[in-house]
């Protein structure tokens, strides 16, 4: 599909979005940590989005994707491995109709749970995206329901954009003029948004991505000037372990200035740092942010840096045991 | 010791902390979870001192101290498996001085890290309370340090109780009204503060001590009306494995409604919950409050409750491994 052929968000969406959920979604908090500025040089605030409805910013998508639907729309369905469904699950059992969620077999378990506790119908798929979407072809056929994706969406995009917004405005009440603003990408719903939301609004402060390098489809497309969209992901973030999409693309080449990538003790590292110093629980994802401030600390020393905590969902079981107590 | 032999602290020594440790300790957060009021029936209010200074309310206890010395002392120390040792170093640390902690072989690896990474001292002990305090009454002859306890002082259980006037000043900031307070026992230093302010300024509002069934000196002391010193606890909540001190008992026997027990799967049940719905990384003696309003849930049901989130300091790859993911 070339791009004239698809509808790109702008930033009037995104302002649209922040009334469209307004009510429904948190205004998550802006935290802050001296061990953490003191370990990496760097003015850090944590934009909180892991206490965000659904402990995800995907349920702003979500949310403003239930608000904008077709006339006569009155089911929604999607496939997502992670926080993207329980996210329509939640914003469709918010505005009571029914919603169904393609999940791989392989997804965390945590997630599955979730989806499950909106109330929403799970149908199970193999792993790969070839299964996940053919298994919703199928449902959306059956049912009839229209489809909303996790991140190649003008709605999503908007709706993930507001976390941007939002830190702008807590900045100007705190009195912190950013730099920079740090947020993961998986698909790109998260980044495209805030990029777009920036470069609208202050388009002096830098917006970079980060992925994991065991996954960085986004980052080699940036930098190739190419949409790359096929790669083998091998992650713990795996938030993170989709291609990017379309549209997700054209608005980061617009937008980002830069995608960087980290490693995967990297993002180990900088999860154990903020569970242990911040005692937040975020989840692998999440963590990719800061592991980037780390990792690439050059970029980021002496400078005001906002870093999007995406999400706190996983299965503790499994990310547990990775944290052993560091020895000083 | 006789009662009339030890000094009881009043509720203006917690008036006083107040101003002795503005400054130094944080203002934490009233954090609540529509989903964990579901599931109670009651109108819970977390206070996050996971969130406070070295990760648990015992900064309050050890600045208040730090700020109270006796002329011409110029060096402390302590015995402590836990948050206390950790305090204590780090609130000398803030004012310049030494500090010895006597940590037994058998503490977290994490509050081991903790207290050298303030920088004192560290002596190792046997695990006993014998153990502890011969090694530290050597630590005190050879260093000439002053001792500060780390819960049976004036000045501990007046700096802890800063917990409760903090909690009365959000709620009628944030137009709440309590009916409960709950808050772990452990040696008491922070059951007894809160008593302490509560049934000086709210005696209104009904103070609950929580206390692992397998570590239930407190309960039976309060319960029998007779201090009890000895017990074999066996408790996950390392916090709370000490037997209750003599001001402390005096103090709670005079200020606390009831200390109600919880088993030790209440204990992992309410931090998974705790982990999982707030993404609030607490350790396992702060989840006994809430363990309490779940296994007593008759007392707190359609209450506006309290409950006091002590601390967040663990080793994570013995904690993590418990808390596997529930299934619906």
């Amino acid at each position: 599909m070339s791009l004239d052929q698809i509808e790109l968000p702008a930033s009037e969406d995104v302002f649209n979005a922040a009334q469209n959920i307004a009510g429904m979604v948190h205004q998550t908090p802006l935290l802050s940590s001296r061990q953490l500025n003191e370990l990496t040089g760097a003015n850090l605030w944590f934009k909180c989005e892991h206490l965000q409805k659904v402990g995800a910013f995907k349920a702003r998508g979500a949310a403003n994707a239930l608000s904008l639907l077709p006339e006569g729309v009155d089911e929604v369905a999607t496939h997502s491995s992670g926080n993207h469904g329980a996210a329509l699950a939640w914003a469709a059992a918010e505005r009571g109709i029914p919603c169904t969620v393609v999940i791989p077999e392989n997804a965390p378990k945590a997630k599955r749970i979730a989806v499950k506790g909106y109330g929403a119908k799970i149908v199970t798929s193999g792993p790969s995206l070839g299964d996940r979407e053919s298994t919703l072809a199928k449902v959306l056929e059956e049912t009839g329901a229209h489809e909303v994706p996790s991140y190649d969406d003008k709605r999503i995009i908007a709706g993930q954009g507001t976390v941007a917004l939002e830190v702008l405005q807590q900045s100007r009440e705190q009195g912190i003029a950013p730099d920079v603003i740090v947020a993961p990408v998986g698909g790109g719903g998260l980044l495209a948004g805030v990029g777009l939301t920036i470069s609208a609004l202050a388009p002096d402060i830098l917006v970079i991505g980060a992925e994991p390098a065991a996954a960085d489809d986004a980052h080699r497309s940036l930098r190739g000037g190419v949409h790359i969209t096929t790669q083998q992901p091998n992650t713990i973030a795996d938030g993170l372990r989709t291609t990017l999409g379309g549209r997700n693309y054209a608005v980061i080449e617009r937008t980002v200035r830069d995608i960087v990538t980290v490693s995967e003790a990297g993002i180990v590292n900088a999860m154990r740092l903020l569970w242990t110093r911040t005692k937040q629980l975020v989840e692998p994802s999440a963590a990719v942010g800061f592991a980037a401030v780390i990792e690439h600390n050059a970029r980021f020393r002496n400078k005001n840096v906002v870093v999007v905590l995406t999400g706190g969902n996983m299965d503790l079981d499994k990310v547990g045991p990775m944290l052993s107590s560091e020895e000083n």
